[in-house]
């Protein structure tokens, strides 16, 4: 509906600001009464996010401190919609008017400048920056909080892969401790590779892509409504809203289509507690668009950034002539370190949704639950 | 909305009907006026899509004969639903009998056991069911039809890996004659070794997966709306609801996040005619969710089939115990051969909502156009 | 979302067919699964609807059979989509082929023309029928069966008024045989003259309108969704989808409005049971867009019929003159003794839209409850 | 969607905030780029809205002033989302407290209090308000800017009754002069005896009610959605989510219904300009659900307040003992007033969703038109 600013059914949040403009902002609508909530249950999940924190990511400094304007009374949600903002400060917008003309390789200015007919607010990239992905941030870190708290559902993301350096061992414990380093990988050895490797691309003006992967756990058996609003459709459709992604897959993914049936299929057990698991877990915890029960995993890869400081060919619309391009500004030379925050949050947001539309959270919270 | 049986906006589908129940069909709501449209337009790509075909898709005969039972008048579609059908025929149901009660290790059969407590139509998997991907070729060949028509927009799908045998050179010719071996790959020669695979995993009692490639050319630029409903959030959502489906990459997806933002970012140049286009398009013709007016390039991996004759592990739901499956029945021991139809279906389902919500198809078509 | 022929956000109707297509049908996503459902269950309130029963209603005979296509097994809804369809017999369209130049005063021929710019099935009205609210009452009684089923809600809907004749006196006792006359209202004498007026009217090749009031009894407190959901919201939406309806209130109505704050208000109080319920019922039952315990009590206007046999001045379309036009075949001289099954059948499906939005009802129902 | 608070498809407001909260505000997602914007455009409306210019308004003073926080760039509307934004100041809430357990007769209070399980904002009745009605106003300017700049749609109400006075002669010329008098009556005979009534009212702690008529001109033919959007089905639904509204009818509405059909039909004939219209508007400007070309005539019936100063009896719902209440603070004696330009907005905001979603109004307006 509208023009794509909105997502969910149940759990509705509206997208609005740009990236040099007043603020940022995001209406959750559908969020159920009573659920306790301040402004530090959301700021937690930006400061995670937000640049400037290490020598990997852009040096720009966004405070991005999120105020809650309504839906919360009392210390608790009201039922009402819930707005929260990030004022914006200080914005550089000069660099912008000297590449309007342009186009980034790789980015959506050029699309974006025919589809709005020149009207659309360019500077900082406008709606296209990555600095929206605050907004998904806010709307995630509340569901989040309302899947941990209603459900017990956590969800983890980190640093699989970056500039093709992969992490070794995943477990339980380095992942607890995912935001010890700078890339935010829990092996903490590959995490010291990728490092290095960003600060090279950084000093060469180029930049880095990679993966990163998700873990949901705790989930009932049965969220997702097929055929449409599969889990899997869902996750993607929103995981495909943050800039950058490229490539989205579920348990063993690319990989699985290269196996057998009797090799992908994951075989039923009961545990020692009586539930029904799987030995392996190659459907990333979803079948037929349902969770089984098991965890969910997934994996999302990133490009590596479109802006970068080498100059680059490209187009002066204007003109039509060719151009050389060096951008100005300060940007992230990868942007996978900054992203885990952002896959937690919206893969919270979108289970969140499916939770109140299976009848699992009720409109109206218990009293001291 | 509702129960996830519905998607578009303004191209909207809703889907109904299980696999060995008396019907399958779609109701398409939002086709402009005056597109001329007959049974033929749709049966095409439905006989694509059926199963019967050759010796690497299951034996089962479905004729899958579709009817329009609205929305078309003298020739032309009204402006009001078209529901198409496909009446079922002598389906037997009696081998899931037997194992309803012994989910198969990778179908949907657990999870739908409990969401639906129990009442949901097992026979032929019912809602979950291959069959259904039927449903979606109806809208999609809709879709497709009118996408033709109205902006000369073609989708072409093929396979392009079964079993881990990737195809080689893909050329505009070859892909032409995808449709002239039993596997749909433009290259003949990994086609052979495709289809011997599957006859090899076949006579093992075992099944394959791969991947199916679509390029979606004559869009013009600015289709998709940031940020929830970007270009790849809309597509895939629509991908993820074809069952089998693990993955999905625009462009250089995976294999992009491993490159430099130097070498991914694709250059832009006028061509010959004056058109932006750029040297490389590792974007898949799509920039910050909007297209760019480059071929869109997606990729789209299937799992191997969960369905297979040799034996499995699993559990007895009403016992608690551990159970021996042998899934009897007829079934693809690959469903990659089948797929390229339905994806060409699915991706012009999603790209006629963008072209109606921004206004390239009107609501009624201009009559002799 | 589409063009209009959606409703609802979980229990959501989707309608095809025209009036002398091939069929007219409705499916509904969103049902739960395990209530018990068969087509009797339907056909009944599609009879009290069905024209050619006296003498006040069109002399055509339409069978109006409905057959259940899915969503139903083992004599249960399973919680996948239910498609009832009504196939249509031996329509007469050659009256309208005469006409379809001549727009009829009062009826959508006029402004149907251009929208759909002469593609519409303008046989019978097409989408335009009054036949068509067939199609709600397949949703709504599948609705009213399941308000019932789970929650004890009834809702009876019966003649108040008919060419300014208007019921006196209206119990509970007899809106019970509000069907034991011709013109379904409660009040026998005052049905006597309704009858006694339209006969008079279809004599002199006329038509009358008249009023439906409804009563919703069993609802819990507070269902509805403030601000653009409110009951009344989708409650007046859903029923101007009833072709003639031209007006709608809910409790004191436009009478409320004449009135003092101190004289509309309804006081509190609590009753022999311990509710809390209030000495008048002005408000209809709702308050704030919210139900408050009180029966919904809502009236609906009807225009008279637009098909009237008595000569009218129109224009010919096609030239621009003024033509005179005799409507050929057999009309209803007034519509309003075939209301009262459809607005109850209406009013239900925005009624259980809301009940299982509210939580109030689950996507599973329980085994034998 | 959500919990209510969003309307419309194309054109699409989420509205926020409470009364005594921070702010109140809407955002609107889906108006078109390169609209001329201004906060002057949306305060002219909110200053006819805003409380306290007479005597016969509550004498609260709210200043209402609105802020534009996104969506505009350079004086142009984008095509990103509208966020509108008006600071709460100075709210006194103290009398709220004292009346949280005694539910006032008529308002929605008790159904607000079992629906949100106490945790609702209840000061100034949060969201129950009227005080968000300045959120429909502000969608609504925008729309009606947008509807006049691009096709010349014009949509002016005015108070046609209060405590059963009548306007008498209403006309062109005196429709324009409606806000020369504080109760926004075109007649200024009948506004005199309506202020004096409102007066009276106050001066006894009653309330008095009333009607809006509202009429729309310039609309092309065909707008409107059948069978669930109907223009009339749209336009009810949103004109039902102001507080107080009771009954809305279109045309002859109620009193058509009393009509005979060669009475109520509208005969149709060329003008002078070769327009087709029709001899009389029984219709309302609508035939089908759609536009008919002719302006559209629509009344919206207001009950009296229910906030009045005169004691009430009602319950202490923390005792479930009968109270007496005298409601605190400072409230409007009749609403009507206040509403002609809320009514006039928000049918801007539904004439403005159906003109983007028939292709009217382009997702781009062309610079300089």
């Amino acid at each position: 509906m509208g023009a794509g600013n909105t997502i969910g059914e149940r759990f509705v949040a509206m997208s609005f600001g740009e990236s040099h403009g007043r603020c940022i902002g995001m209406v959750v609508d559908g969020c159920p009464a009573g659920l306790p909530l301040s402004e530090q249950d959301i700021q937690g999940q930006l400061d995670l996010r937000k640049p400037g924190q290490s020598q990997v990511t852009t040096q720009r400094k966004e405070e991005d401190k999120v105020e809650i304007l309504s839906g919360v009374f009392n210390g608790f949600t009201t039922g009402a919609p819930v707005c929260m903002i990030i004022w914006n400060k200080d914005a550089d917008s000069r660099s912008y008017e000297a590449i309007k003309n342009t186009p980034r390789p790789g980015h959506a200015d050029y699309p974006a400048l025919v589809k709005y007919g020149g009207f659309a607010d360019y500077r900082g990239s406008g709606r296209f920056s990555g600095r929206l992905t605050a907004t998904l941030v806010m709307a995630g870190a509340l569901a989040q909080k309302l899947l941990k708290h209603t459900l017990g559902i956590d969800t983890v993301a980190y640093t699989l892969e970056i500039g093709g350096i992969r992490a070794g061992s995943i477990t339980r414990e380095n992942i607890a401790s995912r935001y010890s380093n700078d890339v935010r990988c829990p092996d903490p050895a590959a995490a010291e590779k990728m490092k290095e490797a960003i600060l090279q691309a950084k000093r060469e003006g180029d930049s880095l892509g990679g993966i990163v992967e998700c873990v949901s756990t705790g989930l009932p058996v049965g969220l997702g409504e097929p055929i449409f609003s599969s889990l899997e459709s869902d996750l993607s459709k929103a995981l495909f809203s943050i800039p950058a992604v490229k490539a989205v897959e579920f348990g063993s993914g690319f990989e699985g289509s290269k196996k057998r049936g009797s090799e992908n299929n994951d075989t039923y057990y009961l545990d020692s507690t009586g539930k029904v698991v799987t030995r392996t877990n190659n459907a990333g915890g979803i079948l037929g668009g349902l969770s089984n029960g098991m965890p969910i995993v997934m994996r999302v890869a990133f490009k590596p950034a479109a802006s970068i400081a080498k100059k680059q060919e490209t187009l002066d619309i204007s003109t039509g002539r060719e151009a050389d391009l060096v951008v100005p500004g300060r940007h992230d030379p990868c942007v996978v370190p900054r992203a885990p925050p952002i896959v937690e949050c919206v893969m919270s947001m979108v289970l969140a949704d499916h939770a109140i539309r299976s009848g699992l959270i009720p409109p109206v919270l218990k009293k001291g639950a």
